[in-house]
């Protein structure tokens, strides 16, 4: 990814100032990662309620390893890792590093406790503060990067930690909240409006600044370069996702049972899962009800509906007589906006009714940042002229190009500080435990 | 079971000091569960690690919904339960009372928490002290027996609590001992002697005294009824279970990899599930070793295999040139010993050699109880003329006889007042999980 | 098996005539498989429909294999195996001989074809012809016992051609029928009657008759020796086979529906195959009609019901209050009647209502031999002092002594001359493409 | 697709010669089925040996079945279908035209026979003859394009009856011969050149004809348009396809085992089916042999390879330090080139080393069409303002645009009359049985 290149002369000038605004900046992502834990019991950090879910504490832990094996490490001789084993326990999923703990049995792990766990963080925190204070410019120059890439791990990790965290608990009759709180008053979404866009031949994907300082903030990861052309054809875009009452309308409309809406393995998929509805829906007494982070709740009309597959946002799309937009479609469409939106820093764990939006539902596009992530129409696919970074860290995206669709624009469980127009987000089509969402687009 | 009869007229006299005994045995009994659990770290009692395995928790919460469903809420409409729910949550496996939480998925569950979960016992505790306080001498008759066998059904879950933890302890990588503690001395086995022992028709099974004490604590269970008859056949048995180190000669001469030697369901489990050596067994550079409750250490060749399936078993006699015993070959033999052993009470957590033997190795059989679980060559079938209690206390045993081999004599995990000659546990003869070893027999 | 052992000093003046007779005896079974072949379309004969379905070309080539490897290739150097690898294809379970093709698999061979398949019947045949003609007294009188088990075993074939045939043509919507024939008129099945038996000690098994002739046709196999002496308590048996209308009774009263009739894992098998009829039952406006060998048709109330588990027979014995006997009951009972019932001589291939029986409901039992296999209440174990045949032919019963019961007295795809009252078929308890039914049993 | 908008006023002028040039195209297609299956016995056609394999005798009663239902049936009341059943058992994956029998289950069929099958395409035909003679110009319009269109996907079956019956035959151990002939003599395959193309902006897809007659012949399926422009960057291609010495030596350099050449999707698959070499590739006695369809045989190091997944194939390029084309890649180098290659007709049915390049490695590319399709890096999706055909002809291309990537240029089992430069083949990443193979590129 771009942040791997050699450090260029400037880079050693590092001053205690960028030395002390990266260790906040540390403090700051890593000191959030337990503020998400603390709602929860120790009981509900140990279980993994499917494969595709890790505990939290596996999440708390394996970020730290991270840093471990990237930057402490990686950095020499002088680090003591915390336990000789935990290397093998927390590594995930690069294959350079070794033999690994097997991912569907991070749950069958009592050890390291809750207690343990967080005895590691703050192991790696104390060393990487060291560091931080000891290195020199030429270190600093050659870890900076790494250690940005790690916090973006992190934040990855943070939103990972509540959609995972959600699942677990939504195994369970008792239906625990992870955070109990009173719901703020429903605001009604706007109808929807189409904007126009015309098409031509348009640059996409993350360009790197010229004037790039080695030492700042600024991000992206490999899989947003280079930057290329495509050409596209006009076409138009909802101004807002679709909304619960829009799903309902689907559902009572037998979309669920219409094979001529389903793409042929959304169909397999809907009829092996016997989905009926999005994840965490339930009906009782008529009634479209939903499982979420504050406790079972109704379904909300206005909210953004999430946690659908691809299939069932294709699905609905083309019974709504539209069709999914591309990820470059909304890549165009998103990039002059303004990067806010209901992230997770807003404590609203959950997609709301853009209130805001009903004085000017014609004038610009909503919540195309923040609520749900949305399903595009586009094969997670490298850009032309993509090249993973070199070593262990090259497996981060590359290796994933393939049986996956392109998510755009964050969602309520992502960093405000973590998301921009170019960000790729991507998942198998039939994951639904993501705060995956769509909106509609269509030729012009 | 026998326990259920209608009280006798005697049964109305009860005295205080029997329903002080009652209420004595009750601590006794559900304080040994908590000291069980007392060295377990919250994280290790809420893992399932297989379908056969339950969380310590859930373990910990079934025994007092028992108490809870059998006896304080059929006692009368004056008992709250503790949470709706729970009977939901924590019902084992009585259709009778209605729906229950899947079994393969009581590790999903973060809560009732472990802190709830000790809160529920104390609840269910509190209850029944009031009720054996306060219950006139009709109702003291009535549900004595149900509180009676409520406590051997909590005393088998305690031993299930130790082999359950075992399997979830053994996933970690980490290898973390149940209970850490310097190993004693090992002892040598004595050379195995055969005793002979005449057929001829023998009477099997539970022989309930005539002048039964209907508030006394005498106990079994209904699959050891009626009294019957039997023919046997001349017939000896080994003098002593089979040692880790006959098994180890086993393994070197190829056991495992010689179909002749296994029943055919035997080979095709040991092929699927890829068995070389007794579960929790692994070699290291030469040395066989094996995870135990006290953490990982060498098999001692003199200590009774143990974790060995009743494929495994057959296959072994087979290789010995002998053969399993059937129950009643066991029950024959094991009628005039004394009840000694080594039992739970014996804070080992593992089989022992049996070193005093080496004095008097043809003297008297060895180990029949404790120690390890004997597998036999009978399946698991009723009695002639075998009735299971009317009601969902009916399902305690007879719904479980196909498919399953019996046990006999208990193990290092059961409790020494649970256990009798006639005593009859029973798996499915894949399971290995279970304190499970064998002793040879022949024909004479 | 009893017939493998040495031959005696008699057995060595065999005579042309018994040289013949057992020529004629090989001719005659040999010929009634390609007998049961005939109704079948090339096609017909390729199929595998389940692992335990073989295809019928498959068991025309495994019984001439059966000769080819244990008489022809054993008997010397001058008999040239028809095809190098059909060795390895036609094996079926025996390990001592080798690798072989996996079962499962045996749907995916179209080659050898089933004109390849017959002419490698000829190949065997034309060399068991002439081994017949030339084997010496001392040769013939070894390889004797052997074609007799083979000429046994080729029965038993037959019985599966017939079953796996049904069940290969009823996976086909077009439900074709094996042998198109007009029905039988209906007879009505009278209504049952207890017949009792006393208790006490006695002999069962086969006894081998001590004039036993060498050269004769007496046979039977190991696992119904050796005789030995049991204790049985007084018994009574329903004078009958269960009957489709008494099944569809139990259908009607939900016992398909009411845990606390099965087995637990009886049950769990009934939920997982969404059992709720007998196998090859479906109900049509009301109806309750099956596919048979002779097409769809009607459930006749008046014939014994068949296709059943052990599961099924276990719960509808509790249903109606009664039991299943256990082998030994039924072999008490079965000793001093007459061989005859509904083979698979008969041409019906379906079991039949005893109409006969109405002059005489309770003079003596029915239907004992012949139209269905009873499944009785015992697991499928050695006698005591059971050893199997060293060698290759060993494997032949005693590897499958586990996890399956013992039924009785054949079916109407049995032939006449292969059952006897000692007979043991044993299945698992989830088995339900045989012809198995059950007659009811209960304590006295 | 394209085919079937309406007749224009042109089209109702068909003269009685190009209803003739349409009956005989007919006859011609639907007779090279029959012939590709003359050379396979009868159990050859039965045999389903994986859920992608379909039995010969279901494809050639389902080629039938599509004119029977889209042509005849929908022609008018008039036809009698040939079975009322067979729509059920025939239809493939049209959910429009209601249920059918499950696709897995096809091997389950005995019946119809091939006889009967073979009966069902005379039927078919006959009914075909009697329409293209007796239709009215108007409904010769109408029909025109579907006949067409059941053409080419007869032409597509040919090709699946090739490759499911190599992987028929392929599972059995006598390893029978597809057609069985002498080799031709092998040719050296010349050393790989690269040859550059310029980017820009470029259409692509297929562009019908303005003067398209409605009569003719002229053919391309619905995803092949439309026609639409994408900016390209430069690139070279391999001057002709991987072949299988290249893959012994990726093999040689342990390329089954290196984590990082793989897709981490493709290397879960690579495990878990146990994949170190392509499918029918087995080694002996040092030496790399393949099962073909003309038998057992070496690998020729000069013949492109096949049987490799686009995981596989993906994996290969890392390794050569290339990467796999773009579909729009292949499709601007094939445009220019001519229509020949080494397709069905040549009776090779195996791909071959393309002798004659010796002369002229670096002047044109090689290979292009026939001998192996090749994989491309582009998931299979629709292009911009791609539109499915209306009913349930539109479920034959997009409902399948999900988990599958492109394959270009037809393979030794393709027909040289079906393929084009704008012909998309798909299948799923894992899928080996086809004749898939591929050809290498770079960044320019």
């Amino acid at each position: 990814m771009m942040a791997l290149s050699n450090p260029s002369p400037a880079a050693l000038h590092s001053t205690a100032l960028e030395r002390e605004a990266l260790a906040l900046e540390y403090r700051r992502v890593r000191r959030f990662s337990e503020e998400l834990a603390r709602p929860l019991q120790v009981e509900d950090m140990v279980i993994q309620s499917m494969p595709d879910v890790s505990p939290t504490k596996w999440h708390l832990a394996h970020v730290s390893w991270f840093f471990e094996t990237f930057v402490l490490a990686a950095a020499g001789a002088e680090y003591q890792p915390h336990h000789p084993q935990y290397g093998y326990l927390f590594n995930s999923y690069y294959e350079a590093l070794g033999p690994r703990h097997c991912r569907p049995r991070r749950g069958l792990l009592s050890r390291p406790t809750v207690a343990e766990t967080f005895a590691y963080r703050r192991h790696v925190d104390d060393a990487m503060a060291r560091l931080l204070e000891s290195a020199g410019a030429r270190r600093l120059a050659r870890i900076w990067p790494i250690i940005l890439l790690g916090l973006n791990h992190e934040q990855q990790h943070q939103e990972l930690m509540l959609t995972d965290v959600k699942h677990v608990l939504a195994q369970n009759p008792l239906r625990p909240a992870y955070f109990a709180r009173a719901d703020s008053p429903a605001a009604s979404a706007p109808p929807p409006a189409w904007f126009q866009f015309h098409g031509g031949l348009h640059s996409f994907g993350y360009s790197r600044p010229h004037d790039l300082d080695p030492l700042g903030f600024e991000f992206a990861y490999d899989n947003e370069e280079p930057v290329h052309r495509r050409y596209l054809e006009s076409f138009a875009l909802a101004s807002r996702p679709v909304t619960g009452g829009e799903f309902i309308d689907f559902i009572r409309d037998g979309g669920y049972n219409q094979p001529a809406l389903w793409l042929s393995d959304g169909w397999a998929a809907a009829r092996e899962n016997q989905w009926s509805a999005p994840l965490y829906w339930h009906e009782e007494e008529g009634e479209w009800r939903q499982f979420t982070l504050l406790g079972d709740r109704p379904v909300d009309p206005h909210e953004p509906v999430t946690h659908v597959s691809y299939y069932e946002a294709d699905a609905f799309a083309r019974w709504a007589g539209a069709r999914l937009p591309t990820e470059f479609e909304w890549e165009l469409a998103a990039r002059p906006l303004p990067l806010d939106g209901n992230f997770v820093e807003s404590g609203a764990f959950h997609p709301r009714s853009d209130g805001a939006a009903l004085d000017e539902p014609s004038r610009r596009l909503h919540q195309m940042f923040g609520d749900v992530w949305e399903w595009t129409a586009s094969p997670y696919a490298g850009y032309p002229g993509y090249q993973p970074a070199p070593g262990a860290l090259g497996e981060y995206n590359g290796k994933f190009m393939c049986n996956q669709m392109v998510l755009r624009g964050g969602s309520c469980a992502t960093a405000q500080s973590h998301i921009r127009p170019t960000y790729r987000n991507f998942f198998p089509p039939a994951a639904r435990w993501q705060f995956s969402g769509l909106r509609l687009a269509k030729d012009a």
